[in-house]
């Protein structure tokens, strides 16, 4: 068992001030900070001058909002340690689109308490996990007056479209955001009943595609049969993306891939993981996707296509004798090291050019925001001061596991900054985060305190021995 | 040339009408009576009353609207001349679902006339058509105070979706309906340059297909790998149903094709119709489908499968990183002669279910109300009385032409009444029908109620020749 290093006074104060946080929680996940989507500009700078507001009320807390070309950052930072380390916290206040609303149980954005879970877009990812990290280190300040090391809190707007504003803010105020670990309050755990934190998360790229057929849509009656429909081909162009076991068919996409270590491989694979429960815990008939690998592995060390979205045509009630003009399609792919995102858009898009089939013309859209994946050496100090701050807050030992997802700024960081991140989330892989009805335990929130409390506590001398 | 036959009082008060009658088509198209969308079933409804009033005007027809269990049935008769043959007049009220508005130049349903055409949804489809039917018999009542002939109009709200009330309606009221022969105001022809009828129209088989993968949308971040994609199955199930060439590659589905008459096929070939300016008109820049056949015996003469819709996942502004639940398409066949709506669909569905892919499951919902190809004999009175009464108005001999579209009820009317039905439209085929911006040529509402006019003097002596 680790011993704890929390100070008492913070652990208490934590306790009083639970309710008032929660409450101020749930009026951050009100404003539906939706950064993909212009219309909900204005509720995100809400979103950011509502947290930028509740900082400055730590009067010890030197609180910015800062303009950038996108959404704002808000930032804060406390340097009263000159001999101590310093961290820099990351979260993110924008979310996910709610889409589809109506398979909500409650609207995504009038939070619901349900059985000991907070219902909300964006509670689980990212602003309970925020949360947690801010109140914790307001609480620390009010019952200590002091931090056991220097603080930099970064939250930003636009995790949800690849924080294109990110790198050159960290460029510009590289001085204010020096330090000597980044620790993400984004990315979760994989269980609720056991403490993980992540090796490694995968990379993204992103690209949109458009076949047009005729100039404008047409009478299927009248002209069916005498051109190319838009949807036929790009259901041709689509299937051609992948071979018939799921790999990725695109000449070139796997080149630039490390193999999957063997002693990861066996780690991953002595983790206690079932097939049968992960099909029934979502919902599907059966695993699918690249031979030869795990469901695991398959879902952390390696890469992936996936289209998210594909329209075209009528997709309303009944029947419209519509050849339509124009097909479209949203791709994403999750990369694993040393795959640059560049060079796999310029995969995808020369295998869609070659490929598009005879009657239409194709339009490619790229995304210019990818990441790289990233991991963390085995043996980093900021790891080990995240699994000792869970093993003293759960009594186990924590497991060190890969995310499927992308937390673009541990690549920015990285690159921009020469910093690592660890990941110190409370939300769970489960929590429909991107999907309906997300949500985040309650009691989760009490936990995760405690342990930021003891990481702050911790760190310190993880970093000092490191 | 044609010797005219209409009565010059008629035409005289087809003249004096004309304006007086624009102004209540105008009221017609601006009732927006989308029989697809249950959302317009009050406007539906106010279509049907108000065609219903304005025959009441004409006091000599038996005006009556019947309730059915769909959209209403108007109905109009006059059975003045017991020596005479009696026609069935044809026509629909109701009009395909707008989408996508934002396309139009102006709303769909503020009828807007420029540079000679009036713009509005459903004004050549069919309301502009009907209306001139319509309008000429009140004209030839007016000024002559009687029909040269028997005639029960009969004008539909469900022919977009199919006219599902339309059988049992015809058999229930078979006495009132019983015709020497069908006129259908719907229809349309090929070139606003040269009058055309048609001797055919193809059928008509819907079904909408959906795949589910997982149980609720995933982040395709934490999945993706693991399962399958139902948006990258249903590309290649949909890319499965046809082959490189664009030929419908479903075993049974070509099964009960009638081979194309050589004769109908040199008669297509030697109509003045060139691919180049074809593409040019519709903005397409290839012609594509079944090799061996020209692209108008593609358009009129052989069976389509075409997509209609298809859709899943996000569809909105910038990315969402989903793995949806589930994946859509909407497909409709165009048949010809011998083809059974019920075998090709069970054809189709067969295919889908051999071919689903792993990893996600399948449902189809099949249209019940499917129609079969129609044709006209060659040497058909009807047919006859509507190519003098083309030629008595335009001066120059008609084509007699095939129409990739379906009328379903050519079908109805043979299989309940035992009734032939011949086209006698006034709708151009390039008029945007069932797309943005459809519109009707103005200077064809005077012409087409001439020939109109004509038509019925002149098919007592045409059906009395037969």
């Amino acid at each position: 068992m680790t011993t704890p290093l929390a100070p008492p006074a913070v652990l208490a104060e934590l306790e009083r001030a639970h309710d008032r946080d929660l409450a101020a929680l749930l009026e951050l996940a009100r404003i539906p900070s939706v950064s993909a989507d212009p219309r909900h500009a204005g509720d995100v700078h809400a979103a950011a001058e509502l947290l930028a507001t509740r900082l400055r009320t730590q009067a010890e807390l030197d609180v910015r909002l800062h303009a950038t070309s996108g959404n704002p950052i808000v930032s804060a930072s406390w340097r009263g340690a000159p001999h101590a380390p310093t961290i820099l916290v990351y979260g993110h206040y924008d979310v996910q689109p709610p889409d589809p609303v109506d398979a909500w149980t409650t609207p995504p954005f009038e939070p619901s308490i349900r059985d000991g879970r907070i219902y909300a877009r964006g509670i689980s990812d990212d602003k309970a996990p925020l949360s947690i990290a801010i109140d914790t280190i307001g609480a620390y300040l009010r019952a200590t007056g002091a931090l056991p090391l220097n603080i930099v809190l970064l939250l930003e707007g636009e995790e949800e479209v690849g924080s294109p504003s990110l790198p050159a803010f960290a460029l510009c105020e590289r001085a204010r955001l020096q330090a000597d670990l980044v620790v993400s309050a984004d990315g979760g755990m994989w269980r609720a009943d056991h403490p993980t934190t992540l090796r490694s998360t995968r990379g993204l790229a992103a690209l949109e595609l458009s076949l047009r057929g005729a100039g404008k849509d047409l009478h299927s009656g009248r002209h069916g049969g005498a051109l190319a429909n838009p949807l036929h081909a790009l259901a041709e162009l689509v299937a051609s993306l992948h071979d018939e076991h799921g790999r990725v068919n695109v000449e070139g996409f796997y080149d630039d891939v490390l193999p999957l270590r063997p002693d990861l491989s066996a780690a991953t694979r002595a983790l206690p993981f079932d097939d049968t429960a992960y099909l029934a815990e979502v919902g599907a008939p059966a695993t699918y996707g690249e031979r030869g690998y795990s469901t695991l592995e398959r879902q952390w060390y390696r890469p992936t296509l996936e289209l998210n979205g594909m329209w075209g045509g009528y997709t309303g009630p009944g029947t419209k004798t519509v050849l339509p003009s124009r097909a479209h399609a949203k791709i994403t792919c999750r990369l694993v090291a040393d795959q640059d995102p560049r060079r796999v858009l310029d995969a995808i898009e020369r295998h869609l050019r070659r490929h598009v089939p005879t009657g239409v013309s194709l339009a490619v859209a790229r995304s210019e925001h990818g990441t790289r994946a990233y991991h963390l050496p085995d043996h980093h100090p900021g790891l080990r001061a995240v699994t000792r701050s869970l093993h003293a807050t759960y009594g186990v030992e924590p497991w060190v596991i890969g995310l499927g997802g992308s937390v673009p700024i541990c690549d920015t960081f990285l690159e921009q900054l020469g910093m690592a991140t660890v990941f110190f989330s409370f939300a769970v892989g489960d929590e429909n985060i991107h999907a309906p009805d997300e949500f985040f335990r309650l009691h989760r929130l009490a936990e995760g305190r405690r342990a930021w409390a003891e990481l702050l506590a911790r760190l310190p001398h993880e970093l000092g021995d490191g």
